[in-house]
């Protein structure tokens, strides 16, 4: 059996309070307080959130469907040297999709789900919803390579 | 500007010692030691690996082609209640998309990345290279809800 690559399935979208992708924050978390914002899973998906109280945070992974077309190489703005987008979050890449670290602070109604940290804008659609595994997702002495001076904190 | 979910580009492959569903670890870490992995890029998305070099651990995505039909609802073999889909890491998923934390040990040659920790079988399609940024992507702290006591370490 294989499941082909010939289309995603939007399991719902995206609550957050930015309109455009100008008003984006470049982290999720650098606001105070970070805003709260939602993840809501359309009705014939919502048996698949059994379970899910108890997770501190939550992988959500989303398409960027206003990504520019790709682009491999690009001089970020607060950078002078050009980068592969492989060494980058930017949305121009080959496959759109964009994962984030959300804190989940449990259900507004079913299917509704409470969480900050998105840097998306409202009505993006969402493909993904996991449980964040600190054993094997958190490296929190990771280093950063040339984002190591620009990362936002 | 949009870009559609009607299909996604594999950027490459991945390489593991996993033939098998059935041989693959329920975490890449498991194993002692943790055996040494490649990400192949194809030649036409190299390009995009330029300033990877730094970066102790990546995220990679990839597409689980022999994931099961999605199943939204199953009880786990380690445990004995319902539980749903988006609440585990399971593959039958409405988007059998994967993500992992993996150590990076530089390039075998350009384009072939040294990684370690992935769980997949051997020529698993790649769709995605990102940096792992602890600024953003650790929470070492993170709650398990009904994983905490079948977590694997």
């Amino acid at each position: 059996m294989s499941r082909d690559l010939s289309g995603l399935t939007p399991i719902g979208h995206l609550e957050t309070p930015y309109a455009t992708t100008a008003d984006c924050p470049r982290n999720g978390r650098q606001f105070t307080p970070i805003p709260l914002c939602h993840a809501v899973v359309a009705p014939e998906f919502q048996a698949g959130l059994v379970g899910l109280e108890g997770f501190s945070h939550l992988i959500v992974l989303y398409w960027m469907h206003q990504a520019k077309p790709t682009e491999l190489v690009f001089t970020p703005p607060f950078d002078g040297s050009p980068r592969g987008v492989f060494a980058t979050r930017a949305p121009w890449r080959p496959n759109p999709i964009a994962l984030a670290v959300v804190a989940f602070e449990g259900f507004d109604t079913p299917g509704r789900l409470k969480i900050r940290n998105l840097d998306c804008i409202d009505g993006t659609l969402l493909l993904d919803i996991k449980p964040y595994l600190p054993t094997i997702d958190a490296e929190p002495n990771a280093t950063m390579g040339w984002l190591e001076p620009h990362a936002t904190r």
